[in-house]
């Protein structure tokens, strides 16, 4: 347990600008500090478990302010279901598009198919099928179901993460698991992934 | 083989606007069509192969017109060998960072005891290396060789995405191949393993 320090304090060991700190505090994303005798706020563990979590949000996630809050929301309401806060996490990277895209009704089938259970709005429902429409104007990609064996490996990959965030000791810890699962994890794929093509290139 | 057609008509075919023509044409990116003799100038195929992959690279490689114009200067350099066509691609979608990130060593001997052979300044060496530093500020990830397993699928994949993309007729297809099959399929991944988690989260 950290002792009460000052903004000063808090600021150096966050990382996180005072003035960026100030803004959050306004914001309300960043609970008040306790006012010591001498009209000098204060601030604990939880404040810094809580600036780290809407940094990740921000620098990792790119989320807005607005996304950051009402993703926030979702997390202390003690009141929303755990899955509905998780949910709330990953609908808050993304929005949904205004247009349906048109192999929609596709995806939609296939994740039924496969047994998932997601929101008819999630927003990677959409995004996966303007990517599924993009694919096919560049003349690649033919069915939905050519996605099965990624989504196998995936599939039993999320099941273990899941478990893991639900572990944690409390929602704040959970979230932030599931949304470094989600957003860290996710980039290293693509980076590595990346790696492998230069490196394959370069062969032969 | 389509007949040449006047820039409003070449914007309907590619979706994009006479606007965004004009000052990709402006800004040397999209050759100059044909002159006829009434001193208007009418575009063919290579023009809407050439608006589509200018557009794929700005709209979901997230590249500004200055990395477009690097990357093609690349693609349309036939003194540049397909493989560093390829490389400037990838490079192109991502910068160094002017830090080093502390685990860049690490990355750099997994990478090597792999035998994946990538530039020294591959952005995404410096982008995994980053990660690895934010997954263990967040107490998550120890070693990188928990990346092995990911990295061994992703290496088998990559293998048949560069045949693939290498047996295309021409340099621009070969490269668009490659830009297809790396940005659009790791949207792809990430969008199906959002969808996973949610769908995970969900259950019991």
């Amino acid at each position: 347990m950290m002792s009460r320090v000052k903004v000063s304090e808090l600021s150096r060991r966050t990382d996180v600008s005072v003035a960026s700190i100030k803004y959050y505090l306004r914001e309300g994303l960043l609970p008040s500090g306790t006012q010591t005798a001498n009209n000098q706020a204060v601030y604990d563990d939880e404040h810094v478990r809580r600036l780290r979590l809407i940094r990740a949000l921000v620098d990792i996630g790119g989320l807005s302010i607005a996304q950051v809050r009402r993703t926030l929301t979702a997390v202390d309401d003690e009141a929303v279901p755990l899955h509905d806060a998780f949910g709330a996490v990953m609908h808050g990277l993304d929005s949904v598009p205004e247009t349906e895209p048109d192999p929609l009704d596709e995806v939609r089938t296939w994740l039924h198919r496969r047994g998932w259970s997601v929101d008819d709005r999630a927003p990677a429902l959409y995004r996966l099928a303007e990517l599924v429409a993009t694919l096919r104007r560049f003349g690649f990609g033919g069915s939905v179901d050519e996605f099965d064996s990624m989504a196998d490996t995936v599939e039993a990959a999320a099941g273990v993460e899941v478990q893991y965030a639900r572990s944690k000791p409390d929602r704040t810890a959970a979230v932030e698991s599931m949304l470094i699962g989600t957003v860290v994890y996710e980039r290293v794929y693509a980076e590595i992934r990346r790696l492998a093509l230069e490196s394959a290139s370069r062969d032969g």
